[in-house]
């Protein structure tokens, strides 16, 4: 699929940057952090902080319906929004969900969504408590949640002399995706379809998130993949970040490497550009490093996210922008 | 304008009962009110309630590209989601922006949105902190608001004896709406132009809310029209609302007759109809209204809206349901 108008448009990055200076100055007492981290972060009583995020998913865009049952969509997008809590190091507090759903649309795909967000809340402490419902040209869900934490974690802050830490496997839901492409539907040789389970059946690591607080200096949630994600911790933090290819190879998702035999693709461009595993990235000192991260490079002094392999620096690329789908891999329309 | 397939798909009540049925039971000790309501209630420190919203405007569903400026859509959006927060007397205190774009918006239009909500934000005193962007088949705006009330107002508690109040002028944004969508663009005489202004910019009343708190005994926002606002109230109170139609007559809008005469409609049905303005409408004691309410009613004991015209009662009709559009006067895909 191509889609010329696409190239015309302007970039995700871009778009933001518009906003950024729009919104500028518009800000008062209660606001921590504005636009530009995983989430906002406002003043709560105590000392704590609130912390709240947005995210949305359009069929057609992020999804298609052949690809997984309404349940399982509506507890991915629930466990998607609460994946930028979770890198805040934040305990999810209650969640909005509002439906955008075409004329005629059954109610037992709404009961569909409902259940997997039901499914969602249970498994991550954090009730539905309230949403909206328009009539749209397709089916979207936008979810925002309110998390509390008293000393959120930012993209901010790691320093030189930092590990970099990934908490989670990655590459095994873009892997997924690029076979739920492929194919159209779900399916496939053992390897293939764990990893399609991998993407549509994603888990906030909330835990683990609440684990690095007090830990890392500074964290983010792989959702735009690990590429882009660690530009990201780089550049919010003013450093350079070092990726080990041999390290990273440690932390990809283990049925990566047979998928991407049978997908006939790169895993370590898979690994680089997977974001939905929901994986977090996390920099801080290594007498620190929580059991369950796993060590995939440092920080330096300097700029940009680089991937090292056998003592070369290259700098790192992939990652999905949401207006561009710029690897032509993304469903669109 | 025609969509059969609308007419096989359930309601937007139908399906909150479905989603009301899923959620059940998923609470925590942190809500203190979550379906059902303008906005959900969140425990806060020291007493004090969170009240949090979430509003979704679409194209070809809320507003077509002619009839307004992308700095009026954003604007729109922000004060008709702030005014779930002004329903239940509250303060609103930041938002979140998620968008919804086609593949090749410029960033001139994002530039417009972002303009408007930031107008929006200086009216309202609550910042822009955050947001999302997504690719999708149409201009999306979902807008999520955080407000704080030591008490927040309620669509329970109307009791017998109460008197029915209405904050703001109603049906001249219903008015305005109609002649957009029979002449497609803005324009029009004196009262349609005025009408359309009304439509275009709404203004979501914090202040009055603010100053219900203590008056009120129950408050809900006119966004669905003043009819189905009405019943949504007597059903959440358990009481019957009737509405003395000669004095709903003094709370119209100034331009309304002269709109309705010029588009050929009735007057009163537009009234009833009429949601956009964002009025409110409140029950409380005779000696507790405020200077800026209108009585348009009274509260009793039983059940439903009512009309009441020279002694007869019928049955309230009319109001907006938003995956069906019922009247077949909204505009759709």
């Amino acid at each position: 699929v191509t889609d010329r108008r696409a190239r015309r448009g302007a970039s995700e990055a871009a778009l933001i940057a518009e906003l950024e200076r729009v919104f500028r100055g518009a800000t008062s007492a209660e606001v921590r952090l504005g636009i530009g981290d995983d989430a906002a972060v406002l003043r709560a009583a105590g000392g704590a902080s609130l912390v709240w995020t947005v995210d949305c998913v359009v069929e057609g865009v992020h999804f298609e319906r052949s690809w997984l049952g309404w349940a399982e969509l509506g507890r991915r997008a629930s466990h998607a929004a609460v994946s930028d809590i979770a890198a805040m190091g934040a305990e999810p507090v209650a969640m909005l969900s509002a439906l955008v759903l075409p004329a005629g649309t059954p109610s037992s795909l709404v009961r569909g969504i409902g259940q997997g967000q039901a499914r969602a809340s249970r498994e991550l402490g954090c009730p539905v408590v309230g949403g909206n419902i328009s009539r749209g040209p397709s089916v979207a869900i936008t979810t925002t949640v309110l998390g509390r934490a008293a000393r959120p974690l930012r993209r901010f802050g790691a320093k030189p002399g930092d590990e970099l830490w990934l908490v989670g496997a990655i590459g095994g839901a873009r892997a997924g995706l690029l076979s739920l492409l492929a194919h159209g539907r779900r399916g496939g040789r053992d390897a293939l379809a764990a990893c399609q389970r991998a993407w549509r059946l994603p888990r906030a690591r909330v835990a683990e998130g609440r684990r690095l607080v007090g830990r890392a200096h500074a964290c983010v949630d792989v959702s735009d993949g690990l590429a882009a994600d660690a530009r990201h911790l780089a550049d919010a933090s003013g450093v350079r970040l070092v990726v080990d290819s041999d390290r990273l190879v440690a932390a990809w998702d283990p049925r990566l490497a047979s998928a991407c035999r049978a997908l006939g693709v790169d895993p370590g461009a898979v690994a680089l550009e997977g974001g939905e595993d929901y994986a977090l990235l996390a920099a801080g000192l290594r007498s620190r490093r929580p059991p369950e991260a796993t060590p995939i490079g440092r920080v330096e002094r300097g700029k940009g996210a680089w991937l090292e392999t056998e003592g070369h620096l290259v700098v790192l690329r992939g990652g999905f922008d949401h207006m561009k789908s710029g690897d032509g891999e993304r469903p669109r329309r």
